[in-house]
């Protein structure tokens, strides 16, 4: 890799840099390559930027809400391995087949915004939060450090202060995280540096067993929380439900107690505001309570059920929510900020998210730059590149207002309701039960079944046709 | 929140959903929402998206290879404030109001692609990988299961492999991840588990003491790492380095046998293939015989370097790469994907990945679909939505060929070198020392100590003006 300027420049001795930008006559190798000009053709590139924009355009934003598109050309996954040309080969190819190649790509894709697409967290298409991801992927930010993201990094303060305002806390921190699991992850890592601030530097062997506690209708990112955090899934002591999803607050003081007389160390609670299929509200003020009584950090992960909180009707779900420790909430799902968009929200303001996750590296997060360095956000994160996600939704609420948001929310469980109301008037259907938010389960009974009775034999022939169908609104 | 049907509906009594849908002269009430038709005038929001896409491609994209732009129009935080109307009110704004706030937007932030823009991990704008995010972004898709992204799981099947051919390994596994950070705590984990797959379920508590090795100038993730997993950061090892920044490996064979002394449980080594500030390339060979020796998981991260693989001038810097367990790589970086884009890739094909992270939720990962399960790689991942990433480096691959990826590294590394014959000749300008990669480092020695002696008062006023410089290349 060494340098023979002298050797390889075959028609000028030496170049000032300058030249060598402006200049095209003189050419300079170094290492065996020419340096002079830009390598990419801008003009060719801008061109193959807008017909492609014209054409996702067409075939995926105007066609998003035309109900008579197909939701998906559906393939199975060797036969779409055919249909598609998804080599990558030692030579480039043109613009034109590349168009082609989006084309396809478009054509097999599942168009997530479709009327029909009934789906995980899905609520339809959104043009604001579209038009700022269109923006973030041109600017290609990343929000460490205010001097790399000077916008992004004040709208996300902007963001996290109004949430925080919606959750009833009067102050409070949080960041923005690549999805609901990494923040119920921040939450269990932050609730045990509260418990045991050493257990950053020492680590947990040799601690007696921390343990937590969540809800057996729980995400199952507890689960996988548990395993990355080194805690182990088996000390995640799942709290039975009822009949209608939500923990049982007797069943997990009982748990608590049974934890302490087993010589382990509780440490943290994990309610959900808005379980993944029955969409079950936790009771939230009662396990408050048990956690005052047994100092435990209550972190509510209300992912999914959170934006509820926009709607004066429907934030009587998340009753006592005011009283958590930490929330995760995910614009992305109901409020259609677009994925990934998730906020892990701390009511503690003495700088413990900081504390607990700062590694302090001198290259990034210098201490003397020449602006106020507390907006130097990065050193919270887990991740160091991190995307401006926080923006999305910034523009979708400027662009609707608190009203518009809270319409959405109040037409999503409106149309739940009415579904249901569907559901029960017709041959075939059998509801499992009247949900309370978004999320409505029932079953689909073929002809061949209506008449049996429901009995075990029933149960083991629907469950061959199908599981529960859980379907949520489009807005 | 009951449904009062017949009350509400002022028209008409029981409608057909078809109906609903299609006409406006029943109106239907439902907890006081108008059911009837969508919401959102979708002519005015594609209209909208239409605009703003014009002043994307006009203020950032055309604009970015322009010289005579600005990088940044610099404002400090309180005066950014003043400028920006960040707050969000409970009514929104017109469609020309967010235009306007929108130019704000990427007038005040750092154009990343800027020929002049030299930070951390960016190299210029790829036209291809831009194209792919608006894709992307538009179909808004979650990669867990093959039912709702089959384009996009493919893909990442054919990138993973590919990557993996050129690691050099016959075959393996992997999954793209938001961020470089991720990755090595998915190495991490990955190595605790192999050592001992009990971790999962019971946890780090009553174990041995867990102990990693990783070079003093490693990125600070390590760090992040250690602590987020509870194995503490008193638990990473920072072997010493060369006067180049490499581990030394006879420091590193030194304290795997002191830890063992110890009674700790050594069982991961991370080397660094590009560190951060100097770009430096552990030796993997000699690092390689050593984890032999001790039985230890062998990551490389990669991040950086990795990309040095896709040229056969410059992949000798990673070689013995074949013999890691594990790497991280950001196509981000210099191959210019967009932020995020990294993979985690794993040598192991018995499912270790699967095993380590699996949570077996099975409202999403049924075992009874019409299609081959194994192509449902979510349970892989400690996400559960998950960006489809590897399809932006896919198009950028797709359209420059591996040769034209090869060309990318040789010009970034001539360029690189170009850079320090420059400083050499300047007066004012101190390398630091010789790259082995893309990092010049080097000093920026004002007139006024010029004439100074090398000595602590001339060190101690040079940190007062400023730290070191690292430059890296635009393409």
């Amino acid at each position: 890799m060494s340098c023979h300027p002298d050797r390889e420049r075959p028609l000028d001795g030496d170049i000032d840099p300058q030249e060598m930008v402006s200049s095209r006559k003189n050419t300079v190798f170094v290492d065996g390559v020419i340096l002079n000009g830009p390598t990419t053709d801008a003009r060719a590139g801008e061109k193959f930027v807008e017909e492609a924009c014209r054409l996702i355009m067409e075939e995926v934003v105007l066609k998003a809400t035309d109900i008579n598109e197909k939701v998906c050309e559906w393939r199975p996954p060797e036969q779409l391995k055919q249909l598609l040309d998804l080599e990558l080969r030692d030579t480039g190819e043109p613009h034109q087949r590349l168009l082609e190649l989006c084309q396809d790509v478009i054509r097999y894709s599942v168009k997530t915004n479709h009327p029909r697409f009934f789906n995980q967290l899905y609520a339809g298409l959104d043009y604001y939060s579209l038009v700022a991801r269109f923006m973030t992927e041109a600017l290609n930010p990343s929000v460490y450090t205010y001097e790399v993201s000077p916008v992004f990094l004040l709208v996300e303060e902007a963001v996290l202060k109004k949430m925080i305002e919606f959750i009833g806390w009067k102050e409070g921190d949080g960041i923005f995280n690549p999805g609901g699991s990494v923040s119920n992850m921040y939450a269990m890592n932050l609730a045990r540096y509260k418990y045991c601030p050493d257990i950053k530097e020492k680590g947990l062997s040799g601690l007696p067993r921390l343990i937590l506690f969540t809800s057996a209708e729980c995400h199952y990112s507890m689960k996988k929380a548990a395993s990355f955090l080194g805690i182990g899934t088996e000390n995640a002591c799942f709290v039975e439900t009822d009949g209608r999803g939500k923990m049982i607050p007797e069943e997990l003081e009982r748990q608590v107690w049974q934890a302490k007389k087993e010589g382990a160390a509780p440490f943290l609670v994990c309610a959900t505001s808005g379980t993944t299929v029955l969409g079950a509200f936790d009771p939230l003020d009662e396990i408050a309570d048990i956690c005052e009584r047994h100092g435990l950090w209550l972190h509510v992960d209300a992912s999914w059920g959170g934006s509820a909180l926009m709607s004066r009707k429907h934030r009587k779900l998340l009753h006592g929510i005011h009283r958590a420790d930490s929330v995760a909430w995910n614009p992305h799902k109901m409020l259609m900020a677009g994925i990934q968009c998730c906020a892990f929200l701390v009511k503690d303001k003495s700088d413990l998210l900081k504390k607990c996750y700062s590694a302090k590296a001198s290259y990034l997060f210098q201490q003397d730059k020449f602006y106020d360095v507390s907006y130097d956000t990065g050193d919270k994160s887990i991740q160091c590149s991190r995307r401006p996600d926080a923006f999305k939704f910034w523009m979708t609420w400027k662009a609707l207002g608190t009203l518009g948001l809270e319409e959405k929310v109040n037409r999503a469980l409106a149309l739940s309701r009415y579904l249901v109301e569907e559901i029960k008037k017709r041959e075939g259907f059998k509801l499992l039960m009247e949900p309370e938010y978004a999320n409505v389960c029932f079953w689909y009974i073929p002809p061949s079944l209506r008449e049996m009775e429901e009995g075990p034999e029933f149960w083991a022939k629907l469950h061959l046709v199908e599981d529960i169908n859980c379907m949520m609104p489009r807005l």
